[in-house]
């Protein structure tokens, strides 16, 4: 049975894990100077473009610090949604590490807004010039977002260009990139370099892969010393060929099927069966656009509390009801139709016992 | 003709500049050795109570980081105003020396509330457990605040109470601690640690002194490393003797009568009379309860623009209408009725002329 | 063939990658609450003690930078050896994260000896209790040492000593505790936990996993916060349950027979085979004593250059003639017999022809 | 009776406490927007050439570690000597607020050596490249140094090309930089701007001021974000004209009669009569040339202890012999020939009684 509480709950993909085992072969340079590695940055540099440099990090936390860490400098401010992860859910990572603060803006469904953005401007205290106020420096969005939401590259679009007329970079966190990709059926590049995305931090784990993520610089330039920023931040791998083996599978396939895209392709599916089977439930109300691999829905609590014995998911947020809450249901690679259908009998039963 | 801009464009006090020229006697041991210094720090003692421990450190910001950074570690959070200093007035100082997270809640003229606290206690972030949360540990309030206004000694008592209750410390920034004393007709020790305070970032600059401010242990056992703490800050002055000396003279005088407290109350006094004189003014809104020695108010922005080319002061905050705009007006412990009246006058001549 | 450049250039050990097939069957709880994780921190217990308390990371300059970081403040100074990997191989790292002054004191084959130590604590700068200068607060050594070297117990239990009686931590960076433990013929606790060693950074990518190494408590307390400076320093693994499954098997197995022994007495043997077999090379000195895994030893220039054409191995520290060169030879669990043969062959056929 | 513990023993020079009386004149425009500031940034200007640009800050560690923040990211190393104030003196700061690693090198008589920069290159581990290491930026050097001495022009000169050649920036610790111009009777631009120096840390504290010390890029281009880096670095003072009129007088004067020189040449000369005063003693061994205002030597442990009794110094440095100590003598501004004369006949009293 699988759980739907985190696309980070699934195994590692069948054909990630037999890259693993080929990888095994014998000695290999340490700290990336190997084949795999080397491999692996050709097909990054194939998939955003030769302005593009990558490197590999252990985790998402690292991948979005050190991202950060090259863009800014201490007394700079980065912009982020009330909502990300880098604002919440890092113990603090970003401002130990980069020593600056963070300006969370209200976000929409997960999402950052043009509106918000100049609304913020507005009041001056963005970019002051006054040496009493931290000068924003970045934006960050989150691509699918926190809330299993999609921007359009059309959003995304608007927010770079705003990005660029403020001197300000775009950062994209992009652990669910993959999701994003598969749902907005477009390239990689086409949703980030094209669109004058300046950082990426491409997520690996929640994919499919044992761990791993990349930090993918769509300009070169803005890279020159992350290979300091990346030992210093303690995120440089001795037995690097693991990591890469795994990206060179993950970014093989045939334009359209390439691996990454089928695993994030079917947990996109599977998330939209699971929102459509819900649909017709009366007490179960769909709280968000399940664009990506998420479902957010609000429900009674003792119903919830009934079904965390079955299904292992998570209560989303805080500010709830006294008798209903948000979760947070979340599909994997691996997430099978079955596993949908016996997760909304169990929830159709328990909201007849419950009634 | 003084300003109204802020209480530190004004001069050293006369009998605290008299202190410096007396200190300047032959020489004397560097670093706080000397004998100003003992005397000084005696006074302090007096002051607020044998357990107290007090260091002198060169500026606001500084007295409020390293308080800060005496009371947390880098994976805490610290709870303050969406107005208080050291979320938008230190460039990032908190997050660069602390690492950590500063959670800036909704504030009510300046002051937090019970309300909020309870509020954001119940979202379950504050303190989760959570190893991916930052863990608050500090409460962090401005007395008098950033709007003018003079937080009670019962609303001091009921945050104390829920600090130690959630086994908080709590932080009071004091750079008009002196103004609040003077408000509530209390002496220092009865405003912080007869009320629970821990320490306290007391203010010398804005009520007469050239430069100079204290960090205020209320509990000795906090200050133990403070000395390092406070020379890694880059804050351990050589010629220590210089901020003593002036100290010594302000917390002197017969009780009721001591300098702090004469300069505090006239300022608030002056304060208290540009309000009144501004009641019967109908394109005037006091906007804050002058409680300390600031006056907010809103008028129209074509008048302030006139009126700023005679008086120096200040547009606050940031969302405001197009026509009008809050201004704060700030008297100082050498601003005189005479100027008071000046004002009153040259702006109500403005308000007729504009329309 | 294998290279002798380093123990992380070997492959991920059978049984070990077989543990990792075994873990990837089903969905798991992340960051650490899964069933591995709490097999694998039961193991680490039973065998450093009841007292200690294990943590898992990435890689090693995380496990050592993390441990200081439980064990000091910012104005804290770290006593390490001048060829410490924390002084001269993780980029700053510890600078970074600790804020803090690391202090290289000079060592004999990679030792730090307690005659040193005294001779510093002597000049009075070590803890002086004076506000301008960092505070010792940690030792740490490698074990075995950068060198190859082994410390035996009673080495340590001078050093332990030493630092009890100065209010010090003892820390122990163990990269290759393994190596050291085979070459000492003892048990884990027997050379940390009985030593008196307060934190030790324990290695497992060095000894046969993919990637991984823990951070072990001797002392329960110590460990209270460092859930969050796990997670602060970017070092919680999601999918932790494959960490975790590496290091239940690495410490599996019959008293004298565990895989982590199995492995590190190996590659002790072949470093002694090797040494020995280099014992009657004229032109080869040995120039540390092998007591664990690795060989230093000097040679011609130009012989090093033509052997680097066939095998991996690096030049070691900087100081050298013009003509002959310290270099080291490391060998891994998985070294053959044959692979030191071959090498001696080569070495010795270069020497004939260079002369 | 004046000491010879330390130039900031001394009092603030009459005239410069005059101007800051001046000063006190009226309100005016906190953190640097009033006329005193302009005017002495001006004398800046005038003093140190048109591409410079200067910042006040309050005491000397500040101003070395902002400087040095200024020019260097954490993944950079940066040179000192074994002596500097930066490495032993600052309890960390550095360490804290740049985040990188300081290396220390051997000096002579307080001077960094051509020889001893071109040895350390040679090891390769300066500059690598390679990402383990920290990465060399800075050279600092203090002038006039820890142990009295003063750098030729020459030898700055040779140091400077040395750090051109490399990429490296050169910042000098001016906190003595007024002896040092003194010795050699040349401007201050000869010193530093002339010779290729990046940026200054400019004293005034222990050249006869209240309090205060500057910032000076003597190239414009690398103080763009300097403001910023101050305010985060605690540094903005508020009643900024009371540093800036200090500077104003200190920098005033006829070319060859400025105060700052009056000042420096007198202390330089005290220390120079002092030296030659002990020229006859068997028992004192002058220890360092004693070209600015310090004089060092050796004498017996029991006369140095006796000595203390009458006059402040300090014992200097931490290795020493049983019976015999170094110490530092230092004098001021206003030591007179008195004060010196009054020194030495009192050490020659004990040096007849003592034997």
């Amino acid at each position: 049975m699988h759980h739907f509480a985190s696309d980070n709950y699934a195994e590692v993909h069948p054909e990630i894990f037999e890259a693993l085992a080929k990888a095994n072969q014998g000695h290999a340079s340490a700290y990336g100077s190997d084949e795999h590695t080397a491999d692996a940055l050709r097909k990054f540099k194939e998939t955003f473009g030769e302005d593009s440099e990558t490197f590999f990090v252990f985790n998402g936390t690292a991948a979005n610090v050190l991202s950060l860490k090259a863009l800014s400098e201490s007394y700079h401010s980065i912009i982020c949604t009330d909502v990300a992860h880098v604002q919440s859910d890092e113990c603090g990572a970003p401002e130990k590490f980069l020593g600056c603060k963070l300006i969370a803006l209200p976000s929409s469904d997960g999402k950052l807004t043009i509106e918000t953005l100049k609304k913020f401007w507005e009041t001056g205290l963005a970019q002051s010039g006054e040496q009493h106020h931290s000068q924003a420096r970045v934006i960050t969005i989150t691509q699918s977002t926190e809330f299993g939401t999609v921007y359009s590259r059309e959003e995304i679009a608007r927010i770079s260009e705003f990005a660029k007329a403020h001197s300000l970079y775009l950062h994209m966190v992009g652990s669910r990139i993959s999701n994003a990709a598969a749902s907005l059926d477009c390239t990689f590049k086409e949703l980030t370099a094209d669109l004058g995305v300046d950082v990426l931090s491409f997520g690996g784990t929640k994919n499919g892969l044992l761990y791993g993520e990349a930090v993918v610089f769509l300009k070169k330039n803005l890279a020159r010393d992350f290979q300091y920023i990346r030992k210093q931040g303690m995120q440089l791998a001795s037995k690097m060929r693991f990591i890469s083996a795994q990206f060179e599978v993950l970014l093989s396939g045939m334009p359209g099927q390439e691996l990454w895209r089928i695993n994030a392709r079917h947990a996109n599916a599977m998330a939209k069966k699971l929102e459509s089977a819900l649909a017709g439930l009366a007490e179960v109300k769909i709280s968000r656009p399940a664009q990506a691999n998420a479902v957010f829905a609000t429900l009674p609590r003792n119903v919830i509390s009934e079904l965390q014995k079955i299904f292992s998911f998570y209560i989303w947020g805080s500010a709830q009801e006294a008798t209903r809450a948000e979760v947070r249901w979340m599909a994997s690679f691996n997430t099978t139709a079955e596993d949908v259908e016996a997760f909304v009998e169990a929830l159709k039963t328990l909201l007849t016992k419950v009634k």
